[in-house]
C-alpha cells in the first residue's frame, strides 16, 4: 500500500518556517540562517526525514506542493541533508528538468554551450547515480555538444531499453527515491556508522530552484565558485577556495586550470580582478555569515548573469589544532562565550595536537595495518630488541621497536625508541598501556607480520621481508606502518589550545592527575597542568641499569639478611627518584603505588639469559632455571603480586615506605600518598598499614626535632579486584584514599585479560556482543556498577574519602563523565592525555549547568 | 587488685542445680546427669568458666563454699570441663589434700601401701604439673614406699627452695590457678583452635571427693576401670575397657598386664568373674546411661572397699562409620528420633567412609608432607608421568602419579593412577579438583620434593631419593606420603548409612546433583543417589584416545571445510559419551557444558611431543611451533575460551549441541540441559542460543514423525564472571537455567588464581588475612554477594528460572546452606561428595523447622 507523504513533511524555506536540524537535517537549517541572513538564496524547499523514509518505503510524493515551494523552477537541485554533515549521504544531483524540449528552450535562451553542457551533465547524473549505469558511455567530454547528448541518450536507451525520462516531475521523483533508498543501503550505513551515526539516523532532502552558473557570456557573468574565509589547516584567517566561469556546482574545485583562484594573485586572474563587486558582496557575505551563524563557513555560490546567489554553505573542514584557533577567535571577537568555544572541541581531537603527526596528504608505502594504540608519528630504523633500541639510541639513530609482545623486560627498549610496534595485543596490551604513558606512538596487533627475533627480520603479508635497520615510519593516530620516511607534521600546543585549556579549567569541577612513573613523564604531566600524581608506578624503577641486577639478587636470595641487604641497595636509588618526582610536583600531591608484578617478571625468559643471569649471580645454571620456573604463574594477573608479595615479603613495601618518606622528607612540602595494590580483603591493607605506619614512626623519630618530625602521610586502597569493591565500606575504614583501578577491575569482572583479548575483541565488538572494547570505553552496565557501589560503599565507610579512577579509561570522556556522576573527586589518566581530560570534565560540567538552567 | 569469685560461680552438683554446658562445660553437665540417673557419684562441684578466667587473671577463691559443696572430702580431684570434651584441657589432678599429716593418717586406715601410693601419686601430679619441676626426680615406681616419698619431697624442696605444701586448701587453690592458666597457654589455644574451639573458648573445672580405688584389701575389692557398650572403631555393641585393682584414674588402660578384661575371657581373669554384683551394676548402668542420656558412654569408675562410685562419663570416641552405626541404632531402639540420627554426624565425617584410609594405628616412614586434597588411600609405585601410569595400570600394576602439578594433558594419567602427589598446587588446584572428581586420593603442595622428571625421581627434603617403581602410601585424608605399602581399612558404605541418608533425603528441600564428565563417575553419583548431574564438563572426552589427535588436526586447520570434517569425525564419538550418560542417568536431568578450555589445552608442549604432532599432522615443525605460540595466552583462565571460543569458532559448539540432541532422541526420555561456559554479557547467550535453536530444529526436522520429532531442550548459562552474576536479570531473560560456578567466581571476583595461590595461600589463612582458604570455603562476604545479587536478580529477570552452584563448594556444608537462603535450586558437587551434601542439607532443614517450633 503506497502512502501519500504528509503535507506538512514538506516545507518551502523562509526565514519564519518550522524547519529544524533533528527534522529535516543540518543542511536545510543552514540554508535557512542564510536566508534569515538576507543573503540572495534560491527558492529551496525541504524533504523532513520521515518524508524520505517514506519515499525509500514505496510512497508517493505529491510533487504539487514541493514544485509550488520551488516557485514552479524550471530546473531544480537535490542535495542531502543529514543531521550531522560528516555523516556523508548520497551526491548531489543538479539540472532536473533537462529534456529535450527544455534543451531546446535553453538552447535558444542561453545559447547552445549553455544549454548542451547542462543537458549532458543531467543526463550523466541520471544515469550512473539514479538509473545506476555503467558510467562508461556517459563519460562528460570537456565540452559537450549535441552529438554528445545523442550519443549519450542513445547508451541510456540501448542499456534501460527505455527512452530517457522526458517528465521533470517523474525525474524529479526518481532522483529522490534513488537518493532516499542509497541512505538506506549497506555501504552508507557502514560509512556513517563508522563517523558515530545511530542506526536510526535519518536523511532530509534539500529541493533548490537551479542557479545555473552557465549562461550566454553577452548576459553577463556566469559561473560558480567557493570560498572560505580561514584555512582549515591552520585555523588562521585565509580567504581560499575558487572559481571557475561557466561551471556548476563544486566543479572549481576539481582541480582544473582555468579555475580563477578568488584574491589577486600574480600567478593568474582572480575573481577579485575580474568581478570586484561580487568579490566585495563575498566578503561581506562572510562577515555576516560568521558572525550570525557564529562559525568558520565555506560558501557554494553561483553568477548568473552578472547575479550572485548564496546555494550552500558548511562548517569548513578543519583539524583538530585548526579547530581551537578558530573557537578561540570566535570568543576573542565576542561572537560565542568561552563556554562555547570549550564545547566546541571534540575531547579526542586534543590528543592529535600532542604528537607530530604523519602528513595525511602524502601517500606512503603501506607495509602493515594494525590496532591505533597510542597517537603519533615516528620514523625510525627497525629495531628487533630492547638492546638493539639501546644500541640505536646511542648512536642517535630513532628506531622503532619491533617484538611480537611486550615486557616489562622492554620498557627500557621503549624508553629508547621513537615508536613500537607489536604484532599481538590490542589497545590495553603492555605495549599500547606503556607507549601511551611514554607518549610514543605504538602500532599493536599488526596482523600479517611474521616476526624473527633471532633473524632480526619480518615478513610481511605480501612476502616482503624487513631487516633490522630498515626505515619505516609508524602512524599510531591510524594504526598504519608505511615504509621509508614519511613527512611528520609536528605538534602545535599553541596559545589559542592554552587559552582554551585555561578556560576549560575555570569550567572543570573534577579533578584530573597524571599516571607518571618517571621524572619525564611527570615533567610532561606538570607541562599540561595536571593537579598531581594520580598514579607512580614503582615497578619500571626496578628495571633500569643495575637495579635490575639488585632486585634479582634479592628474588634469589633465601637468607632474610641478605635480602635486607639488597635492599638496602635499592632504598637510595628509591629514594632519589622519589626525591625527583617530588620535586617537579612541588605543591601537588603524588599518589604512589607499591611494587605490584609478580616478582618473576623480574627474571629474564630464554636460555642466553638465564645463563647470563647465573654467571652474574655466581649460582648453577640449574638453580637459576629451577627458581624460575618455582616463581613461573599459570595466571600472572591473578598470582602472588600486589599486596600479597607485600604481605609474603614484607621487606619490600618497608623499603619502598622508607624511600618515599625519606625523600619526602628530603623535599619538603609534599603528603605522600601510598598506595596498596590488588587488595581483596581489608585485613590486607590493616597489615600493610601496621608496618607502613612503624616506618614512618622510625623516619620521625630519626628526624629528631628536624624537617620531618612532622611527617605525615597518606595510605590508600587501589580498588582492582571486585571483592575490593564490594567491600569497599570495610576497606575504607583502613584508608585515606580508594583509587579504582578500572583496567584490573574490567578485567576481572569480565574474566578476560586485555592481552589475550585481540584475538576475539574484534569479532566481539563487529557482532555487538560488546557495544565497544570494554578496555577503551568504560563498562558502566558491569564495571560500572562496581565502581558505583564501590564509591558509595567507601563514603558510607568515611564520608571524607577521596575517591578516584587511575586505569586507563581515566582519559575517556564517558568514564569521566560516568566518574562525575557517581562522585569522584578526580580522574587519573597518561600524561598526554591530561589536556583531553580537562577539556572533557568542562564540557561535561558547562552541559550540566546549561541543562539546570 | 585481687577480686574474690562470686559464689554464684561455684555450684554443688545436684539433680537441680543450674549447670549450664554454657558456663560450667561438658564434664559438669554429664556428671549432673549422672547424678540425676541416681547412679553413685561421689560429691562434685563446679567451678564456672567466668571463675577459672578469674583465677587465671589472679583473683583469689574463697575456698569454704567449694569445700562445703565436697562435703568436706579429705582427699579431692579436680578435672577439666570445657565447653567441647574434643578441645581437650589439662590433666586431671587426683588425691589433693595429701600431705604428711594424712599420709600418717591413711597408712592407720588404708595401710601403708595405699597410704603410700596415695602421697607419692600426689607429690609426683603436683611437682610435675603444678610446679613444673623437671619430671625425672618424680618419676613413679611400680610400688612407691616410704623412702620413695622422701626421695621426691627431698627433691622437691632441693628444685623449689621451699618445702612440700603442706596446707589442703592451698594446694587446691594451686591446683586450680595451673590449670586455669594452662587452658590459657598458646599451646592449649593452639591445639584447641584447631579442633575448631572459638578463640575465647572458656574452661569449667569439676572437683569431686575422691573415690580412691586404693585401700585395705581386708576392707574389700579396691580399684578403677573404664568400661564402655560399644566398639568405637565398628560401632556395634561390645563391651570393652579394662579394670585394675588397686589404681586410680584411668591407670586400667596404660597397658599394665596386670589389668583385667571385663568380659568373661579365656586369657586371664576378668571383672565379671572377680566382681559380678560389681560387673551386673555396670551392665545397668550402662543400660540406663544409653536410654537416658541418649548416647553411648564410655563410664569410669573405681571400687572402693566393695562400692561401686561413677567418676566420669564420656562420650565413646568413634571414627564415622560407627557414629553413623551408633545413631542409627539409637534411632531404630527408639531412644532419639530419625531427624537427630540426621543430625548427629558431621557431614565431613562422611567422606572418610567412601574411600579406603590408610589405618590411622600404623606408623609409617614418612617420606613427605602436603596438603590433604582429596580423601582417602592408595599404595602404588611411583609414575612420574602420565605415560608411565599407564604403562603400569597396562601392567595391572597401581601407581601413584607424581607431577610438579598436572594439566588437562594429564588427566589421562589421573584415570590410570590410584592416587596423585603434586609438588606445587591448593586444595583447588587442577590435581586437586580432578582427583576429587575421580574420587583418588590426591595430595598437592607437597613442599620440600624435588621432582625430576626427565630422571624419573624426585628426592626428598631428608636428601633420599626414590625412583619411578618405588611402592609408597599416600594418605590424601591426612596429607602424607609414606614409605612402602601401608595397610588400608576399605570403605563401609553399609546399611545403618543407606538408612540414614534415607532419613536424610525425607528431611532435604534443596536438591543435590553431582559433577561427573565421564560414565564412570555417572555411575557412581548414580550409586550415590544424586538427583541427576549439574555438571558434565566436556573437555576430558576430547582428550581420550584417537580424538586428542583429531581435535588437533581441527586446531590445526584454516579452512572450514577441513574443519568441518574433523569436526564430523567427533561428533559420533561425543554422541555416544552423551549416550552413555543419559542411559545411566536415565529419567534424571544432565547438564552439559560446552566446551571451556583454551584450544591451546589441546595441544602439546616440550620439543619433543611438538615433533611428534608434526609428523602426525605433516606439517612442518616450525609451523606447529608457531602455531602453538599463537594459542598460548598469558593469562589462560582470562583468555579465549568457554562462549568466546563458541562465538569465534562457532562450529565445535554446534558439533556438541547435535551431539546431544541425537543422544537424546536415541536414548528418549531426556530433556538435556545445555550449558553456555563463561558469559560475560546476554548478547553472547543469544548468539550461542540461536544457533543451538537451529541445531535442535534440524534434528526435529531429520526426525521427520519418528522419535525425535518432539526434541526439548534447556539452554542455560554457567555464571563464573563477576559481570555474569552482575548481569544476571539479562541474562535470565535468554536462559532455562543459571548454574553459579563458584571456582571462577571465587577466582575472578578475588583476583586470585587458584593454580597460583598455593605459594601463599597459608600465610593469609594462618595471618587471619583471609578467615578460610576461599576455594574451599565460600567467601559469603564477597563472592556470596555476587551470588545473593545474581539469584535474586536471575529470578527478578525470569521467575521459574532454576537456580544452582556447581563449583567445587557445591559440597562444602556452609556453602549448601548459604546456597539455602538464597532460594537456589540445588547444588552440584563431586559424586563422592554427594552423600555428605545430602546430610548436610538434611540437616540445615531440621535445624531450620526446630527452629521455627
Amino acid at each position: 500500500m503506497q502512502k501519500h507523504i504528509e503535507i506538512s513533511d514538506v516545507v518551502r524555506i523562509t526565514p519564519t518556517a518550522s524547519v529544524s536540524v533533528g527534522a529535516y537535517g543540518g543542511r536545510a537549517k543552514c540554508l535557512q540562517r542564510l536566508i534569515r541572513l538576507g543573503l540572495p538564496v534560491p527558492a529551496t524547499a525541504a524533504l523532513s526525514f520521515r518524508a524520505v523514509r517514506a519515499i525509500a518505503a514505496g510512497d508517493m510524493l505529491d510533487p504539487e506542493p514541493l514544485l509550488a515551494a520551488v516557485d514552479d523552477a524550471p530546473l531544480l537541485s537535490v542535495r542531502p541533508s543529514s543531521e550531522d554533515p560528516d555523516w556523508g549521504g548520497p551526491g548531489a544531483i543538479l539540472n532536473i528538468g533537462m529534456n529535450d524540449a527544455r534543451h531546446a528552450e535553453l538552447t535558444e535562451t542561453l545559447g547552445p554551450a549553455a544549454a548542451d553542457a547542462l543537458y549532458a551533465r543531467f543526463i550523466h547524473s541520471f544515469a550512473v547515480h539514479v538509473a545506476r549505469l555503467d558510467p562508461g558511455p556517459f563519460d562528460l567530454p570537456c565540452r559537450p555538444d549535441r552529438a554528445t547528448i545523442s550519443a549519450m541518450l542513445q547508451a541510456y536507451e540501448t542499456e534501460r531499453e527505455d527512452i530517457f525520462p522526458q517528465d521533470p516531475t517523474a525525474q524529479l521523483q526518481d532522483v529522490l527515491r534513488s537518493m532516499a533508498r542509497e541512505w538506506d543501503g549497506p555501504t552508507a550505513r557502514l560509512l556513517r556508522g563508522a563517523r558515530g551515526a545511530p542506526a536510526e539516523a535519518g536523511l532530509g532532502l534539500v529541493v533548490q530552484a537551479m542557479s545555473l552558473g552557465l549562461g550566454a557570456p553577452e548576459a553577463g557573468e556566469s559561473g560558480s565558485g567557493v570560498i572560505q574565509f580561514v584555512s582549515g589547516r591552520t585555523g588562521l584567517p585565509q580567504i581560499t577556495g575558487r572559481y571557475l566561469p561557466q561551471s556548476q556546482g563544486r566543479e572549481a574545485l576539481d582541480g582544473r586550470n582555468d579555475a580563477m583562484m578568488l584574491t589577486r594573485d600574480p600567478r593568474g586572474p582572480s575573481l577579485q580582478d575580474h568581478c570586484p563587486e561580487v568579490f566585495d558582496e563575498l566578503l561581506r557575505a562572510g562577515d555576516l555569515a560568521r558572525a550570525r551563524l557564529r562559525e568558520e563557513m565555506q560558501i557554494e555560490f553561483t553568477i548568473e548573469a552578472g547575479r550572485l546567489a548564496f546555494l550552500d554553505a558548511v562548517r569548513v573542514t578543519r583539524n583538530a589544532r585548526a579547530a581551537v584557533r578558530i573557537a578561540v577567535a570566535l570568543a576573542v571577537d565576542g561572537i560565542i562565550p568561552e563556554a562555547e568555544a570549550v564545547l566546541r572541541i571534540p575531547p579526542a581531537a586534543i590528543s592529535q595536537m600532542l604528537h607530530p603527526q604523519v602528513d595525511a596528504e602524502e601517500d606512503g608505502d603501506l607495509l602493515a595495518r594494525g590496532i591505533a594504540a597510542s597517537p603519533g608519528g615516528a620514523v625510525g630504523r627497525l629495531a628487533f630488541s630492547s638492546r638493539a633500541a639501546q644500541g640505536f639510541a646511542l648512536r642517535e639513530e630513532p628506531c622503532i621497536l619491533v617484538q611480537r609482545e611486550t615486557s616489562p623486560d622492554d620498557v627500557r627498549g621503549m624508553h629508547a625508541a621513537r615508536g613500537v610496534l607489536t604484532e599481538k595485543g590490542g589497545v590495553t596490551s603492555h605495549a599500547a598501556v606503556i607507549a601511551r604513558g611514554l607518549g610514543l606512538p605504538c602500532v599493536v596487533g599488526a596482523t600479517g607480520l611474521a616476526i624473527d627475533r633471532r633473524r632480526r627480520e619480518m615478513t610481511l603479508a605480501d612476502g616482503r621481508r624487513l631487516r633490522e635497520g630498515d626505515l619505516v615510519t609508524l602512524d599510531g593516530t591510524s594504526g598504519l606502518v608505511l615504509g621509508g620516511a614519511a613527512k611528520l607534521v609536528q605538534p602545535a600546543f599553541d596559545d589559542a589550545f592554552r587559552t582554551l585549556l585555561g578556560w576549560a579549567d575555570e569550567a572543570r569541577d573534577i579533578g584530573v592527575r597524571a599516571n607518571a612513573d618517571t621524572a619525564t613523564e611527570a615533567e610532561v604531566a606538570r607541562g599540561f597542568d595536571a593537579e598531581g600524581i594520580g598514579l607512580c608506578r614503582t615497578e619500571h624503577m626496578f628495571f633500569e641499569g643495575d637495579r635490575l641486577s639488585v632486585m634479582r639478587e634479592m628474588i634469589f636470595t633465601d637468607s632474610a639478611p641478605d635480602r635486607a641487604a639488597a635492599l638496602a641497595r635499592l632504598l637510595p636509588m628509591q629514594r632519589a627518584d622519589f626525591e625527583r618526582l617530588f620535586a617537579i610536583m612541588r605543591g601537588r600531591p603524588v599518589c604512589i603505588r607499591l611494587l605490584d608484578p609478580p616478582l618473576h617478571e623480574f627474571l629474564p625468559s630464554g636460555r642466553d639469559a638465564l645463563h647470563d643471569l647465573a654467571e652474574a649471580l655466581a649460582l648453577p645454571l640449574s638453580e637459576v632455571t629451577a627458581r624460575v620456573e618455582y616463581l613461573s604463574e599459570f595466571n600472572p594477573m591473578l598470582g602472588m603480586r600486589g599486596v600479597r608479595l607485600g604481605l609474603v615479603v614484607p621487606e619490600i613495601y618497608d623499603m619502598q615506605a622508607r624511600a618515599i618518606f625519606e625523600a619526602a622528607v628530603a623535599v619538603g612540602d609534599v603528603v605522600p600518598e601510598v598506595m596498596v595494590p590488588l587488595v581483596s580483603a581489608s585485613r590486607e591493607v590493616e597489615l600493610v598499614r601496621g608496618r607502613i605506619d612503624a616506618v614512618a614512626a622510625a623516619v620521625r623519630a630519626e628526624a629528631g626535632t628536624g624537617p620531618g618530625a612532622d611527617l605525615e602521610y597518606r595510605l590508600g586502597v587501589m580498588v582492582e579486584t571486585p571483592r575490593a569493591a564490594l567491600r569497599a565500606g570495610d576497606i575504607a575504614a583502613q584508608a585515606a584514599f580508594l583509587s579504582f583501578g578500572t583496567n584490573d577491575l574490567t578485567q576481572m569482572t569480565y574474566g578476560l585479560s586485555r592481552d589475550d583479548a585481540g584475538r576475539f575483541m574484534g569479532t566481539y565488538v563487529k557482532q555487538g556482543v560488546f557495544p565497544e572494547d570494554p578496555f577503551l570505553s568504560l563498562d558502566e552496565d558491569g564495571v560500572g556498577e562496581l565502581l558505583t557501589l564501590g564509591a558509595r560503599r567507601g563514603r558510607e565507610g568515611k564520608p571524607d574519602i577521596t575517591l578516584s579512577v587511575c586505569g586507563e579509561h581515566g582519559g575517556d570522556p564517558q568514564s569521566i563523565a560516568f566518574c562525575r556522576r557517581a562522585g569522584f573527586n578526580y580522574v587519573s589518566c597518561s600524561p598526554y592525555r591530561v589536556p583531553m581530560a580537562r577539556l572533557a570534565a568542562a564540557q561535561l560540567a558547562i552541559r550540566d549547568r546549561a541543562a539546570v538552567r
